[in-house]
C-alpha cells in the first residue's frame, strides 16, 4: 500500500518512519527541497517531492501541516486524486477543520495523534513516537465506515491508544486538558509580573522552584500554538475558562470568608479527582 | 557547639544529619518515642528525648514542628532555657509566626528552608537535602545582629542559597510562587469536574497528559498544607489571587474579542518572563 504524507515535521516525519518499517511505501511532500532531502536521508519516505502530484497513487494521505494550512492543502491536492483516496489530518482542533475539509473531500476523516514534544521539525521525528499515546479519530454521521476502519487500523498499528468521538466532543475535552491550562498557566506568569514591589518580585523570581515551574510551564511555552488553539477552538476554550473563573471564585470566597472546612473539602476532592485524569 | 532540633521530620531530620557530619552535637526532641529511636539509629541526633528539657544546654534550637505548633512549642520550651539561647523556626509562612514568637522570646529569628519533597517524616530525612535550595531568614528591626549572623552561617554551611528579607516580603513572594499556584491549580481540577457532558469528561480524563499533569500537580497535592497556607498567609495569598483573577480576565477578554494580536503579545511576554523565574 502507498501512503502519502504532506508536511514532514515532527508528526509527519515520525509517521513515515514507523509506517515504512511496516513495509508500506511512503510518499512524502514538503514545501522545502531541503526537508525532502532529509526525509529520504533518514528514512521517513521512499519518495519525496515538493510537488503534490507525487501523491496521486496514494491510497491514504495524512495531512500533517499546521492547522491553518490543512484546508488549502486539500484544495491544492485533490485535483490530483481519484475520488476513492482517503484523506485524514493530524490537527489539534477538530470541529472547524472537519466541517471545512468534509466539504472539500467526501473521503475525509479528522484525526488527532496526541504525541507532541518540545522540539519541532523533521529533525525531531523519531520511531515509536506514538506508542502509548492517544490518537483521536472524529468521524461525523456522514463519514464512510470503511474509512474510519482503515485509519483506525493504521493508528493502532503505531501502538497508539485509539479514541473515537465527535469533533465537538474532542474539542471540548482538549479545551479542558490542553487549551485552558495554557491560558490558566499564562495568567499566573502575567499576574506575578504585575507585582509592584520590586523586592517582592525579585525574591519571588529567586525562590521559584518546582511548584511554580510546573504550574507555569505550558503558559510559558509556544505562543504561536497558544494563539492557534484560541483561534480554532474559541467557543469550547471560552466555555472551559468561564467555568474555571467560577471555580477560582469559589476558592477565593472560601479564603475570604475563612471557611477552612470548605476549603479543605475542595482540596481533598481535587487531590482525589486528579488521579481520575492521570493514573 | 550543641544544637537542638524540635520536631524530627523531613526538615528536622535532614538538618540533624548534615549538622552532625559537621561535628556539632545534636540534641533531638520528638513527641514520639519511636521517632527518637529512629533518630538515634540513623544518625540524626546524638541524644534524643520526648522531653524538651534535653535542650537546656543547646546554643541554638531549630523549631521544626508544623506551623500551628511553633508558638506553643516555644512556650513549653523556654522555661528550660537561659536567655541567650537562639531560637529559629522552619515554617513556610513568616509574618504571623515571627510576630507571635518574637513576643515569646527575644532571641528569635524566623527562617524558611525551602527544601520540600513529597515524602514526609523522619524516614524521608536525607543528607545534603539543602544543597542549592533557598533558605530565607526574616529578621525584624529588633532582631539582634549576631543571631542573624549565626543562623545565616549555619544555613550556608548546609549548602543552601541564603536570602534575607522582612517577614512580609517573604510571605508575598511565596504567595506568588507557592501558595497562589496551589489554588490556581486546584481550580483547574475543580472546574473540569463541573463538566456536565459525561462523554466529554471521560474523554478529557483519558486524554490528559503532560500539560494537564503539570498544571494540576500542586492543586492535587497535600490538602492539609494547602489549607494551612491559606490560614497563615491569608492576606498575601488573596492579594495574589485577586491580581491573578484580573490577569485571567484580561486573557479571557482578548479571546472573546478575537484580539489575536494582543493575545500573541501576552503569550510572547509570558514565554520570556518565565525564564526570569527559572533559569
Amino acid at each position: 500500500m502507498k501512503v502519502g504524507i504532506v508536511g514532514l515535521g515532527l508528526i509527519g516525519g515520525s509517521l513515515g518512519l514507523d509506517l515504512r518499517v511496516q513495509g508500506l511505501e511512503i510518499l512524502g511532500v514538503s514545501r522545502q527541497e531541503k526537508t525532502c532531502a532529509i526525509a529520504l536521508d533518514i528514512g521517513v519516505a521512499d519518495k519525496a517531492s515538493t510537488n503534490l502530484s507525487l501523491l496521486k497513487e496514494a491510497e491514504i494521505i495524512f495531512i500533517c501541516t499546521p492547522i491553518k494550512a490543512i484546508a488549502s492543502t486539500i484544495q491544492q491536492l485533490t485535483p490530483h486524486l481519484p475520488p476513492e483516496t482517503i484523506l485524514t489530518d493530524v490537527g489539534s482542533v477538530k470541529a472547524k477543520v472537519v466541517a471545512e475539509c468534509s466539504q472539500l473531500w467526501h473521503n475525509f476523516l479528522g484525526g488527532h495523534p496526541m504525541a507532541g514534544k518540545a522540539e519541532q521539525g523533521i529533525e525531531a521525528a523519531e520511531k515509536n513516537l506514538f506508542i502509548n499515546t492517544a490518537y483521536v479519530l472524529t468521524p461525523t454521521p456522514n463519514t464512510p465506515k470503511e474509512i474510519l476502519n482503515k485509519v483506525a487500523e493504521i493508528a493502532q498499528s503505531l501502538g497508539a491508544n485509539l479514541s473515537i468521538c465527535s469533533p465537538e466532543t474532542h474539542d471540548q475535552a482538549v479545551a479542558w486538558i490542553s487549551h485552558a491550562p495554557v491560558m490558566i498557566s499564562a495568567s499566573l506568569i502575567h499576574a506575578c509580573m504585575q507585582e509592584r514591589e520590586k523586592t517582592v518580585l525579585e525574591l519571588a523570581q529567586k525562590l521559584a522552584s518546582s511548584g511554580f515551574r510546573d504550574t507555569s510551564r505550558v503558559g510559558g511555552g509556544n505562543w504561536e500554538l497558544g494563539v492557534m488553539m484560541a483561534q480554532y477552538n474559541k467557543e469550547e476554550l471560552l466555555k472551559s475558562l468561564l467555568q474555571y473563573r467560577q471555580s477560582l471564585e469559589t476558592i477565593i470566597n472560601t479564603i475570604q470568608q475563612e471557611d477552612w472546612q470548605n476549603l479543605e473539602q475542595i482540596l481533598k476532592s481535587t487531590n482525589q479527582e486528579r488521579s481520575q485524569f492521570l493514573d
